[in-house]
């Protein structure tokens, strides 16, 4: 099949980048279109009103670019939105719990489980709920690191007060058997985390986990896109005047970014 | 003069409640009704043209609570839409820094300044341009610090993270003669700021200075509140499900505030 429409990821700014990054990994035929709300950006202290409100601009904005399924690539947005997007429309919707969920579901060393979110994702009992659903056995520890996506945003995610931090926000976590990244710019603390909490814990970057799958719900839909090119890629934000940018650069290693990002208006 | 109506005070969040703080002591009789725009928090890296946008709709709704005088206790939506509102609107509008800027003017021996603010505000050089106009012979050094507001929501004021971040941003500022408090959290670490650049450098709050000009303001106009009756206040949020309920008790030491605050609608 060459189904040659893009896939569309939606996201609070651009922590959801770390998901393009696997989504392409994975997928690297398609085509993609980025919208981060820059604007509104964080969303993980907003309400789940708001956020249903925000989220549904988001997809009714890339259904116009001619989307064939969306990602949401926001832990927040996941956790208080996906179900009623999912009711609201008709296309693939895919957000960034269930792969990981059904992932550790199925391998059984992994029953002590830490998650690490946004306040409101942590708030919402989104992974909580899914996880003791999916997985009754398990034991679920919770913490929210509210300062840790701000931090990703400055560039510390390895000097002495991101490691800090981390073990602050970490303390808790001693006998966990994995730690589940919820927030997508957890994965760029991912070395400062394997160190407080060791080889023997298994840190979840959940981007990867729905790459695979997404590659999976394609093949399934028949809507596959199996060109001979390399798919390309655009970012849309809500506000360009921020340092967004930078932070944007640093997370995929492409120089050319400023080229692809593009001003949306959700209004 | 007894003119019971409120002063209106404008802030993206709850940050503006240290300025608040201030305004009360300065002017225990004014009654006060505090708008935060926390569905929206934080305007520090927002566009110029989204933040004029969203501080004109706050202060409309000020406007229909009749408030006689407002005050924008937000440091990103000072340097950046104060000037406008003021052309726009015809009842006194004061920011927080035209307060600061007289002050430093006035005393001579400040003239080495330094200035520490969110990053909307540093690009925006609201603060520069105003201290070279009225100050030309004053050397001014600026810092975007976006990771002290929310270490102050999460609490974090007075620990070691917070010591090392405030050392971290604070690092080039060794020969100033005062240091500007940009953003209304700011004055919640003023002992870590204190302590990092000793008791030769005077720490500028400006909600302080702000809340002295409003009182002259009041009484020039003559629209101020001599009544017998310690003055109230209410406070309006955006969004009211969120953490700020707790950072805002602790930023007022007010056990009752949960029954002061209701649910702003901007849209």
């Amino acid at each position: 099949m060459i189904d040659t429409r893009p896939i569309g990821m939606f996201d609070s700014g651009v922590g959801g980048l770390t998901v393009l990054k696997e989504v392409r990994k994975q997928n690297p035929k398609e085509n993609i279109i980025y919208l981060g709300d820059t604007k509104r950006f964080p969303y993980g202290s907003k309400s789940k009103e708001s956020i249903i409100e925000l989220t549904k601009k988001g997809i009714d904005f890339l259904l116009e670019k001619n989307v064939k399924a969306i990602v949401i690539a926001c832990g927040t947005a996941t956790s208080q939105a996906l179900e009623e997007m999912q009711k609201q429309y008709p296309l693939p919707i895919i957000g960034i719990m269930d792969s990981t969920v059904q992932y550790i579901k199925k391998k059984k060393t992994l029953r002590q489980i830490g998650v690490i979110a946004t306040t409101g994702t942590i708030r919402s009992k989104g992974w909580e709920n899914k996880l003791h659903r999916q997985i009754p056995e398990a034991n679920i520890l919770n913490k929210a690191c509210p300062l840790l996506a701000p931090m990703a945003e400055e560039g510390w995610t390895e000097n002495k007060i991101a490691k800090l931090t981390v073990q602050e926000y970490l303390k808790e976590f001693q006998n966990i058997d994995c730690l589940i990244l919820g927030c997508t710019h957890y994965p760029l603390f991912k070395k400062c985390i394997q160190e407080e909490l060791g080889e023997k814990v298994e840190i979840i970057n959940t981007g990867e986990k729905l790459a695979k799958d997404m590659k999976k719900i394609l093949k399934t839909q028949q809507i596959q896109n199996e060109s001979n090119h390399q798919g390309n890629y655009e970012i849309y934000l809500t506000d360009t005047e921020t340092n967004f940018i930078s932070v944007a650069s640093k997370l995929l290693k492409d120089k050319e970014i400023e080229q692809k990002i593009k001003k949306a208006d959700l209004e």
